[in-house]
């Protein structure tokens, strides 16, 4: 837990996420897609810069929730623990990149979302089949990575000028 | 666009999001609660850290979104321009913490969302009214801030073994 | 350890590390100016904007080093977990900001450094008196917080074309 | 400038600094070996996870620097843009991960650094020859890149209680 490297990702999903078991319990994976937008002072424009491509990897409850919510081409942030593995497979040689997510949401700038909250314990959200994970895949968060509620009252901040 | 501090805040909206004019255009705002959470060694159990409080901007077609789909108490991911403002109103003196949103989104580690993209240029989102921003606060976002479809073909990962 | 709100900060050391011992252990303590670079279009010239401050807590061997190395007015980036603290002294209400450093260093973009590497277990780096804190102050960083060796041979990089 | 995914990275040199020319001006590049660590529940131990590897492009005066400062083996914190390549060379395909890097600095945590300001204008900090770069690679950093001077009097935080 010391020295990860967390990164958050403002991107656009380009596989449909696919939740499966692994060794280490359920998981999401897709494939996120990266554009910068640059400006070009001689033209007064923007342009596209280089994308870059990310696997994501959506544990548990997280993974379970991304399956049933999201799909290919929806803009999204990413949330997560970033690790470069260095592959040998079938002779070639590469890196490849991928993030462990600790959160994930429809990006808003883009659109709106209808939020529904999974009571934890009942991880339900993909009660289904229509996604094909195996059963027993959505297990819960682990219960240490998020406070359930409002600790109290809201300090207001500094007064501000009203709008 | 220099030099900026980008911060991404996990946590729990504070106060119900409200949409608004203001000199520089409209934007909604609203208060967000951020509790880390910690591992107590001897007790083998986890404990909420100080929760910190941060006063959220969300501009334009971003601000109408967020005031449409976000509401207290719901969890999010929010991306950002972090500023420290020194303030000294009726003889206090005190920071005020702010996040200039670039995107915000639903936390899928808690729930589902069902997302509707908003088609660019009519940014409609929350037609107002049932919000009460004022009349053509919904401008769109910036055109240069995103890449709005996937730029082609998506590079396959070096092969993984397969779930 | 979870859902912790990691910043990274690059700006200008405003006020002299000081380092000293608290309740919690020894840390050094400086105040850090942080100001992003605006373009101006119409100008087509860049311009200061809005300075954030923070205060920076750099613990144990962190503090020592930054005590013994840094001082008002140089360039530093400076990586930690940041936090709002709601505070009532004096009948004034307010925000401050801090920064619990994990790793702090002297930007290079603006001169250069001569690094000498402090050996583990004989943090040293400030015996003095010269900073003024307290006899044993320099208590080494957590054995976890950092890999101190290469682990092996360095992967190449998938080829690039040279210079 | 938009949507760029900015990243810290703290980890040890891996490869010695290079600083040569290229089409797009003077940078100095490195290999970067980044290693959480992580706690055993069972052993009460610490140990090392996975080793990330990147490729640090330092432009301009920062490589420069970057050149003139820093060794195999050091301890440094590096903050740039990450982009994701995906490349094909001599008939294997993979990613390549770099870093722009805006900035880079020793990592305090490990060591002390006497550090020494470059006059902008007169980059010098490594005129050549020594390092092997090209005639006129230490051309200054873009003037927009960072503030020069504390913008002013330093606000104090809210009274905190003394050591």
């Amino acid at each position: 837990m010391h020295n990860d490297t967390m990164v958050t990702l403002v991107g656009l999903v380009a596989t449909e996420p696919v939740y499966g078991g692994s060794a280490y319990g359920g998981a999401a994976r897709f494939r996120l897609a990266v554009t910068p937008r640059r400006w070009d002072r001689e033209k007064e424009t923007w342009f596209d810069g280089h994308t870059s491509y990310y696997t994501v990897w959506a544990p548990k409850a997280l993974g379970v929730n991304v399956a049933a919510s999201v799909s290919v081409g929806e803009p999204v942030l990413v949330r997560g623990r970033l690790k470069v593995k260095e592959d040998n497979y079938d002779g070639r040689r590469g890196s490849s990149v991928e993030i462990d997510a600790v959160a994930v949401g429809h990006d808003l700038a883009r659109g709106t979302s209808d939020f529904r909250r999974v009571t934890p314990g009942r991880p339900g959200a993909g009660e289904s089949g229509a996604f094909g994970w195996p059963e027993g895949g959505g297990t819960p968060p682990e219960p240490g990575a998020r406070a359930a509620v409002l600790p109290g009252p809201v300090p207001e901040p500094v007064p501000v000028p009203p709008f």
